[in-house]
């Protein structure tokens, strides 16, 4: 694949504890910074009830409309767990005992553990590639541009390394980010005529409280580090103007 | 409107920032927690960027398939923020400056200090209803079952104390969290034997990790709190059988 070919992808966070607002989600944010840092742009995010239905379709949707899909939860070995069936139904995919993954949790582990709840775990759609766990021993699975993994941030944030040769990213986004002690009405104007002279740059504004001072953020994004520099020297060039100070964050 | 009946909403989070990793969400389970409060349930939620016609298609959607939208971000002064414009289109309304907003940032600036970047802040559909804003005076916005709410998290959650009461909902969504000393394979099978008894109780299981020890939080969840009592029972029993430890979180 070309490299500077632009690649997307949707995440789907499968789980009704993120829906109640019992559990605040944060692997949106972990799997984005992994996906930007090798060249991979998140389009949208979904998050859906544990419905097979609902699993079904929107994989179904969101396997078309983007190179990638990256699911989390519902592989565990609970009633509640059915993203691995659901994806099977997804691809008319067999869903049965991967043996693979079998060998790798009976070695995991100790004699006489590896009982009938944690064996729900090894049940995938046929031929799935494993997502190796080096947190906990359960595997992770990819079918096609779908890849399943866990919803516990830390074992997911564990699995995304090895996954890394697997994705084919174009140019990596990069983004530089100017602070300043200002308000965002103060300088709308101005950032306008700078988003409309560099139109393929993303360029955001977000405010900040922080050390009891307000500020905003502009975050220049781009995959081309020459247009980055352009539009931070044009914005540079109307803060000096108008005295706003540049701050760290 | 009769109080059994189920009453669902959409989140749709606008912003480049919450795609690329940057920021992390929480006005998710903020608006969550406040819906399941006054009866009404998430059935999904969205994050999409700061594109128009994304925008556009996306609300055109939820607002069909759920009985409430609320949206985050997109209502500030800058570039970039334009929730306002792509809802008057969504609903074929003018989009044009709204006399009651105007007035509220009039009276809440200094004299001089309402300036062209702060008046963007009252372009809205024409008619939107305010939603009132006690942090920092530019009001949010609703037109029939969608209601646009700011992007940073503690004006959003100082404005909805405001909406209660423009929000029918059911019976409030209870829940009751069973924490214990165990791993989720051990307890699986029964726990799905209580699922299958009790198929209008919604239950979760959810690994947790705390002060260096593993353990379960088993969540019911449902309107009717003798429901909720019966599954808790049931749950007790098979833990008191297998000798689990049930701790306090």
């Amino acid at each position: 694949m070309k490299k500077n070919k632009k690649v997307n992808a949707a995440i789907l966070i499968i789980g009704n504890e993120i829906l109640s607002g019992r559990t605040q989600d944060t692997n949106t944010a972990t799997i984005a910074l992994w996906l930007n840092s090798i060249g991979v742009k998140v389009q949208e995010v979904r998050v859906i009830p544990d419905i097979e239905n609902t699993i079904i379709e929107t994989v179904n949707y969101l396997k078309e409309a983007n190179n990638y899909v990256f699911t989390t939860g519902g592989i565990g070995p609970t009633h509640d767990d059915i993203t691995a069936e659901s994806i099977s139904k997804t691809f008319n995919l067999k869903y049965e005992i991967h043996k693979e993954a079998f060998k790798i949790l009976e070695a995991y582990y100790k004699p006489g553990e590896f009982n009938e709840g944690r064996q729900k775990m090894v049940w995938m759609p046929e031929n799935a590639n494993l997502i190796l766990n080096p947190t906990s021993g359960a595997p992770g699975f990819n079918v096609e541009n779908v890849f399943c993994l866990p919803g516990v941030p830390s074992i997911l944030k564990s699995m995304l390394g090895g996954l890394t040769n697997s994705i084919v990213g174009g140019e990596p986004i990069l983004s530089h980010t100017i602070s300043l002690r200002t308000v965002e009405s103060e300088i709308a104007n101005s950032l306008t005529e700078v988003q409309d002279n560099n139109k393929d740059v993303e360029i955001g504004s977000y405010p900040f409280f922080h050390a009891g001072k307000l500020g905003v953020s502009i975050v220049i994004r781009s995959e081309n580090k020459l247009k980055i520099n352009q539009c931070s020297d044009q914005i540079l060039d109307f803060v000096k103007k108008k005295k706003i100070e540049v701050v760290e964050r």
